[in-house]
Order: C-alpha cells, then structure tokens, then sequence
C-alpha cells in the first residue's frame, strides 16, 4: 500500500510501498483510512522537534488524526465489525494497568503513539492499530469530516474540561490561537463551560474568521485586555506563554496545548496570585467517544479541506504557510 | 472438581462435580479457589430473594468473594500468569462499553456476576472468570487472608469514596451495622474521610468488638444521637432505614449499602433538610486494587474464619447464626 | 405602607396597613419592591401545608421573590448605596457560621424565611431584609422582570448545578413539569449541562409552550420514554415521583424540587441499580449572583405576567388555576 | 502599647510605643495577642522581599500568626464576646465580593494583610482586626500554642485540600522542606490524602527530627528518589523548584507554598508529562476552623519554643539561623 513517510529531519516526506498491516494480536485492528488529519505536530515532527521526546526510528509513517472503515479485527474484539466507520484514538494503550483501568488511557505507561512514536500512522492506504483505540461513528458521519477530531478535538475537549471546575458566567477565557484546533476549541468552551470567550490571535484574517464562531470579543494581543480568569493556550511559543501568564487574575489558571516555547514563574507570584497551570495531552476514549455525540448531534463544526493523500506535499506547504483555515485532511 | 450449588430455595446448598473450567475466549482467566468469603447475600440468594433481580438458573455454584492463583488465561491476555496471587473482581465486564471505559465497570449494561446471577462462582475448586476482573496480589499476600475484600471491601471502599466529598474534621458519620463489612469499612472512613465516627449497632457483643477499631464512640441506637451528617447503612432492612434518615442533620447523607428493607421520603422534607440518599453497589477494579494496596501496606485488617470447603454448611449455619465476628471464607 | 398577608389557613389574603420597615441592625436593609413573584409556595401555605415545616405566627406578609431598590442600609454595610436595584435572596443569614462562612448559606442553622417562616415577605411597598441577602442588578435590568429569578431561578440552578457532575452529551434528563419554574430549569440545563433534555407535562398546552424552548423532545408521560440519565422533578406529587424515579437507568440521579408528594426507595434496587437521590431547597448567594449575570447578559429568558399588587387576589387565582404562562409578578 | 516594627529593609526591628487599636467600624474585633508565631516570611520582609508584592508604608508592626483574646468587638458582631479565645485568619476580607460569598476569602481583591501589607501585625500587645477573621478557640486549647496555625497551618491544610484530588493509596508525595510548617504538612498529607509521604530534606538533623513523624522514608535530595506523583515544595529556592518538577511522574502535580525562586517550564515537556503546578496561598476561613477542629480534637500537633515578646530579636535570629525546630512563638 501507499505509505508517505518521515524518512529524515529537515527533509521532505517521501512515499513508500510497504505491505498492508495484518492482525496478529487478538485485540488488533486495521482500518482503511479514509481521512488523515494534517496537524502542526506532524511540521514539528519532520523538523525533528519530537526526537527527544519520541526518538522514533525512521522512516516511519506519519498520521495521528485518523479516522476510516474497520478491514479486519482480531479475535477478542467485541462490538465491532468489518466495514464499520471508525475514529482512531491516537494512543495504544494496554487496557490492564492502573491509568488503562480508570479510563485515563493516556497515562498509559506503556502507549504507543502511531504517526508520532514511529509505529506506522495514517498518511497511508491502512494502518495497524488496537481495537480499543477505534470509537464507532453514528451512520451519518463521513470519516473524512471528523479525522482531525482525532487529536485537535480530542486535545481541545480534554484541556477544557480540566478547565471547566474553574469558570462560571463571571468568568473570562482568553483563547490564544485561533485555527483548526482553535475553532473547535472555541464551540467546545462554548458548550462546556458558562464562561465568556475572548478570542485572541495576532492575524487580522484569523480574527476575522473567528467572529463566525461568534465569540464575546476578539483581540489581537493578549497583553491589552483586562485581566482574564483563564487563558487557553494554544499557540505556546513566540513569547506568547509568559505574556499570557501575566494577564491572569488572581486564582487564574493557565492552560497550555501549544508548544515549542517555554515559561517562567515566580514562586512569589505563583502563590500571591494563586496561580495553576495546566499541562494537557491528548484527551481519553471516553472524551473521544463523547465529541462524536456532539458531532453526532451536529453540535459541533470542524472546518476542513481535503487534498488528496497523494497531494500531501502540497497539503503540508499550505499547512506550514497558514493557508489553510480550519484542518486539512488528506483523503484517498 | 467440587463445586457447591443452589439447587432451590429454602433449600440447603449441595455438592456437585462439575468439570473444571476451562479457556475459551482469548480474555478468559481460570482461578485455582484459595479463598471464598461467604457473605450474607450468599444467604439472601439461598432464600430466593434475590431471584426477581438476578432470576438465575438453577443450579448453580455459589461464591462472589474469591481470591486464588491463576490456573490458565486466554491469548489476549497480558500481565498475567499462570501461578500468580490474584483477587478476583465480582463482576465480569465486557471492556468496550462506555461504563467500561471510563473505569465504572460495574455499570457494565452486559455484566455478569459470577455466584450471583447464575455464571458460576467461587465455592468450588475452581472457577471461570475474565482476566479484565483480575487484580494481581502482592507476593506477600496470602490470598484466602483477602478473599472477602471482592466484596465486602470492595463495596465498602466504594461507598466511603462517594460519601467523602461530603465529610470534613468538623462531621459525625454513623456507621450502622458493625459486621463483616462494618468492621472494614470502619477503618475505610478513617482512611478517606476526616469525620468522627460512632458506630451503631444494636448487639452489644458486636459493640463491644467495634471498641477495638477506636471509633468515636459507640451507640445501640440511632435514635439516641444528636443529629449526623452522615448515614453508612449496612443494615437496610428491620426498620433501620427509616430511623437512621430521621437522624441526619440539614444537608446530610444517606449512604446505603445494606438492602432487604425500604425507605419513605417525604419530599418536603427531602427539600427543606436538602438531604442526599446514595445507592451503593460493588465499586471499580480501580478501586479493588486500591484496596489491596492498601491491605499490602497493612494499612487495613481483615478478620477472618476460615472453614473447610467440605464444611461449608456448618460456615453457612454460623454466618446466619451471626456467630461469626468478622467474615468466613470457605478454603480448600 | 400596604402589605398583604396571611391571616389564617384555607382563607384568601388580606391587606393590612403596616408600619414602614426601618434599619435596626447593622447589616440591615430595606427594600422599595418593584416585583414580588407568586410561587405555588404561597398557594401551599394558604393551605396550612408548610405550617408544621416553619410554624409561623400569623398574620405576616407573604411573599419571598423580591427585587426592588434599596432605601436604607445599616451603617456596617458596604458596596450598596440608596436607590441600588437589587434582587432579594431569600433566606436571611447570619454570616458567622460554618455554613455561611463556606458559601452554602442557606444551611445556616438560624436562617430566616421571610414571606414563609413569619418574617414579613414582598407582597408589600417595602420589605426588611439583611443587605448580606441583597445582589445588586445591572443598570439594564428592570427588578421587575428578575424577581422570580429569587426563588424559581435560584432552586433551578442550583439544582442543575448539583446534577451536572452526573451528565455528559450522551445523558439524557427528563424534566418533569413545565411551568414558571421549569421554562428557567431547561434553559439552565442547556448552560450548565450537556446532556440532551426531555420536558415532561400532562398538559398539552404547556407541552407546546415548552416546544418554544427547543429542548431534544417532549412527552406527556415519563412511563413512555426509554430509560432516562436523570430526572428533575418539578412537580413532586400526584405518583410521579414514584413513576420518575423507575424511569431511570442504572447510574441514574433523581434530582428534586417539587414536593407534596413522596418516595418509596427500595434498598435493594437502590443498591442493585447503583441510584442517587438528590434534595434540593434554594440555592447560595452567590448562585443568585450567578443567576443575574447570566440575566444580564441575556443568556436566559423569563417569562412573566404583572398583576398590580392591589390585584393580588385576582393573581393569586390564576396561577392556582394554572392560567400563567411563566411567573405571575406583583407590581406596585 | 508596645509593638515590634518593621522600620527599613536590611535594618533590625525596632520597639515602638503606639495606641491601643480600638474599634471604629461595626465589624472591627480587637484581640490581645496571647501568642504571635514568626514566619520565614517575616525574614524576607525585613529583606525588603516583599516590598514589590505589597508596597507598605513604614513603620509597621509585624506578625501574621496571631492568636489571643478578645477585647473589643464592633456592634454589628455575632457570637464572639469579650474574653472568648480566638486565632486570628491572616487576612483581613470584605465579606461582600463573589470571593467573600463563596468562602474562598483570600481572594477577596480589596483584601488587607495586617503584619505584611503595612496594617498593624501581632508582634505587640494587641491588634485590630475584623471579627470576620477570628476563628473562636475550644475552651481547652492555649492560643499561644496555636498561633503558627494562623499562617504556617493553614497555608499547609489549603495546599494539600487541593492537592488530595490528585492521591490515592498508589501514590508518592515527597515533601521538600520539614521546618515548622513542614511538621504540619506531614501530619495534614496524612489525615487528607492516602498517600505515601517521603520527606526530603537537605539537613540530617531536621530528616531526624522528621523521622518522629513517621513518614514512609525520608531523603536527602529529591532527585534520589524514583518518580513521584506529587511534589508540595515548602521550600521554593535554591534550585529546589527545578529538581523536584523533574521528579514528577506523567500526570503529577508540582505544589508550591515556598518561594524565593522560580520554574522554568518547556512546554512540550508539561504536555507530554501532562503536569500540573499549583500555586497556593493562605487557605480560607472554613480551612482555619476545619483545622482548629483537628487540633482541638488532639489530631495534629504543633511543635513549638516560645520567646518573650521582649526578646523577639533573639527569637528572630534563632529562626534566622534555622536553630528553631517546629515554630517559634511569641508570647507575652
């Protein structure tokens, strides 16, 4: 099958032909990809900025949003059958240690990453993954429409909800960043939290975009708003990070998505002003399951433009250049 | 192999020899039986009352409280082997649905509960089981000295960590019913909860038992305490519900894991002393290898009988008799 | 000034000319009332049904959902002036205790009820209250349209708040009874929770009016709808607790306003389907506060009906008879 | 009256001869100091650390851990009378913003800080406070003996409230720094939490000391030990800050009552670990009466060396030189 492939740092993708994956483990599935998000992580990644977090071995093939059709399941699955259209949680995880079992599956110890770790991911025909990474999707969902749930969806969703015992309809959020992840990111503060939303982005054309989703106001920099109770952090590099920390109020939480970029706190601060920060990864399969209700429900928009996977050159040069408003996905 | 069955109700328990379980589903675990707590839903079930909920056929070998060593586990599993120290977990759940992913396992809407609803359980040489139910006992652990924890523990753990968000230093939590289960989860309260505890019961012999775990006093009665913040009923039956909701204080708690009575509300007064009643069932596997941590820091105690397998009438006879202090577990 | 009042049990209210109230403490305030809502709470106790509850001396002035303008203050309050609008919190509160310290005032054992518990309430010019029960209102708000947000609006919220740590998008409540009370509660459910909402009412009439809502579906009949998440009981009479509460799920929260009625709990299938019960009476301060914010900013709409207060007993039979759409409001 | 003052940074106190406090505002307490405990904080303002964070005009009297006797209360003042023992919360709050109505008074935004901030602190005869802040003592405890509770307890019990959340019988927390506040902190993570506390600590002498306390193990530096679930830094410089975050496991939580430093965060790294840091403040109202309750109850035990009033240069310098094992309290 096809496979586009991470093959050295600084250096373009390049595709390869390697065989289809197979089931060998009882819990194994494979999907036939049918939408493969572009994410700013897979820019980092070919930059070589998540080898030392990840040191995977090249080439490999890169796609972590994935969604598509259930080919073949190993035979201790249960619930799901060939042909069925599925999202791919993009972690593996074992399902029997102690973050597997209270549904924090990304804390698994042993996960696995496809796309990222160097197991193979979704820029491809097929992948390889575990059965109880796939949530099922409702008969009415194209695949293609949801990939980048996968992990854009799924960060935003986890992040605010671990935002959400902070705010009330007294609250501020400042939302820094507004793209792909942004746009959802926005409709789901929207829909899990009471707060006010501020969106702040430094591009006229991305603000702009924004009052679409018709937040309570956009700005362009964070540092000329009022103090906020919140900020959202999905940029997390270019200074952004330690200018948004100082507009939180006291007991102000800052929580990051983005990064690349680093922050500094006092201690004397943290504590007179009260302060948390929040690191978030991706979300669980319970959130992941629980965004496609809302997608399901038509709760939910995810702007996307599809290139076709052997455009993907293409695809990531517009990606890389900001022209691409909402997420790109690669299609067969 | 042995295995000891309901045969009909109102009708004493008999011996069969069935064949020894064996692996069927790449999940399945087969557990060599080392202990088998008898609990008082054991008596319940042998009296018909809990065939309208479970309606279980019959006959079928009894045990809901087991711990052993593995004899045999399916292809999908992993992290397990033949001859390790287990407890096993009451119910058996599918893995794949939503209560299952999010660590609430007993939620389950496909769940089976072994001893209970007709699968087979643990009063017997052996038994079936899904290795999903599993939780692997330290190499100090005897497993028999645990056995009661599957359930008695289990629901007690579960119980106590609803009802703590609800208790701080300044609460008086009334633990109604100083048994098998009340004497462990005497000591749960200690550990997740702040409160004082009286514990209530009307045996003055069982009292005088309950001074050995050091509560906050002792009472024969409810009625005779000043108002409380909380309710723990592992009564729930013989008019103890009724009394024991008469005691709390405005915005207090019934928690209720004893059942075979009822309750009236009356929901003005449900309103005006903004009262919360908590149904408990058997808690997570999280939460039963939470429990066994803490049995292997000694950090709680578990008093026990034991009786032969081949004595099991006689062990049945003194639990309903209520001559046992602590729990009875059935060994080989 | 004019005040009418309740002079004895299955009689219709009388005016009396009553002194003007004055500051005495403090931490007084009195009130000018711009609006005074009518709750089936004071059909209730025209009835004697709250007598053995509150045993208030009679006569007194009815009354208990306020807003107005403030016209004195004690010399110990800060941050209101003459002339503020203001909502009336219900309960006045004595601000030391252990309650009103952490917020939950309205569990402060010495809280006084006026309009129910014999403390003169807001069917009158003016009314005396404690400024710590006073939530001053935007400049764009009329006191008028908000005042049944004093005790409708405020049990709703806080209800809701209470149930939504239960709920998610794939929940599912059903919301009995779509009255003045209920048309606040599905709009709160729709800001606090995410979980789909079902309005239940035997009337056909009100069934429509509730169409306006756009909740996810409606029904004359709990029976009819398939296992619900939650129940928020309006009404809390005429067998539908009882019939609620077997429309749940296992999991499932009863979550109650409306009283009269009662609940007969069954400790076995309380245990067995793992349900909780949730009482509601008013809710905090500060959820008032909340509440007023989102009026302000016109996230939630309020239906009512002006009666001038010279009409009262006009008013007072109309919502007996069920012919108020939303909140009846007495105006001066 | 006598008071030990704050007269310029890098310069010794200095005894002053002022007023007696009176009353003047309804709400106003005056409280004769039985025992004023002295902080490290009191140090770093004699440093002019803490010129930047509060700005106060000198002289000013220092002392934030105050415990005493009332003398004087305001005519708007409920259940406290002359001569009741109290311990007076650190901050002085307004009672009428959303964080005062909520309970979560430290964050009230016109907050004073009597003994920091330039109001008149507790190194004196007597000091004027609100009765707000006054916690009343049980009639067997010595204020002097539960002075440093004020500041040093409850800073601790806010802390590890918010982070007990985050424990269970599965996790490690280390605590770095066992000093007075440090002896607390132990004693509160174990009432709180379930967790395993290893205490880290530079100095033998005070791991000795700490070993009475009856932690789960003690160190000499954090980056020994294996990874932890959480850190409660009661340090917060000398490189500490840094080293403990690296220690974290994925998922822990880095808390911070000590300051002086800073932490520099990557945010890949606080994505991909999934961290949380929190900064903590003094706790609330209810956390100083939750705590009083515990030390009434003889659950918590504070260890301490008194020092006459007059001698508070000699007592400052002992602290100074870390000679002080637990805390030091001034007394009359």
């Amino acid at each position: 099958m096809r496979a586009v492939q991470v093959v050295g740092y600084h250096r373009p993708v390049e595709f390869a032909d390697v065989p289809d994956p197979v089931v060998t483990h009882p819990l194994d599935a494979v999907v036939r990809i049918a939408g493969a998000g572009i994410c700013r992580t897979d820019l980092h990644i070919l930059e070589g900025e998540l080898d030392a977090a990840f040191h995977p071995a090249l080439p490999y093939t890169l796609g972590h949003e994935n969604a598509g059709y259930v080919t073949a399941v190993g035979d201790a699955v249960d619930g799901l059958a060939v042909g069925d259209p599925v999202i791919v949680h993009p972690a593996v995880t074992c399902g029997w240690c102690a973050a597997c079992r209270s549904g924090a599956t990304m804390h698994c110890p042993t996960w696995r990453f496809p796309g990222v770790d160097g197991w193979g991911g979704g820029y491809a025909d097929y992948m390889l993954t575990s059965a109880r990474s796939l949530v099922k999707l409702g008969p009415r969902t194209d695949p293609a429409d949801v990939a980048p749930h996968a992990d854009a969806g799924l960060t935003a969703i986890h992040a605010i909800k671990r935002l959400a015992p902070f705010l009330g309809p007294r609250s501020t959020v400042a939302l820094i960043g507004f793209g792909g992840l942004g746009h959802l990111a926005v409709q789901l503060l929207r829909i899990y939290t009471t707060a006010r939303v501020v969106v702040v982005d430094a591009s006229p054309e991305r603000l702009k975009w924004a009052e679409a989703y018709a937040p309570d106001g956009v700005a362009e920099d964070v540092a000329g708003l009022p103090p906020v109770d919140a900020v959202l952090d999905l940029v997390g590099e270019h200074g952004v990070p330690q200018e948004a920390f100082a507009a939180l109020r006291k007991g102000g939480v800052y929580a990051v998505v983005g990064y690349g970029g680093d922050l500094r706190l006092e201690l004397l601060d943290m504590i007179n002003r009260e302060l948390t920060v929040l690191g978030n990864q991706i979300g669980t399969h319970s959130e992941l399951a629980e965004l496609m209700t809302l997608a399901d429900q038509g709760r939910i928009r995810l702007e996307t433009r599809r290139f076709p996977l052997d455009d993907v050159a293409h695809a990531l040069a517009e990606v890389a250049a900001g022209r691409v408003l909402g997420r790109a996905v690669l299609v067969p």
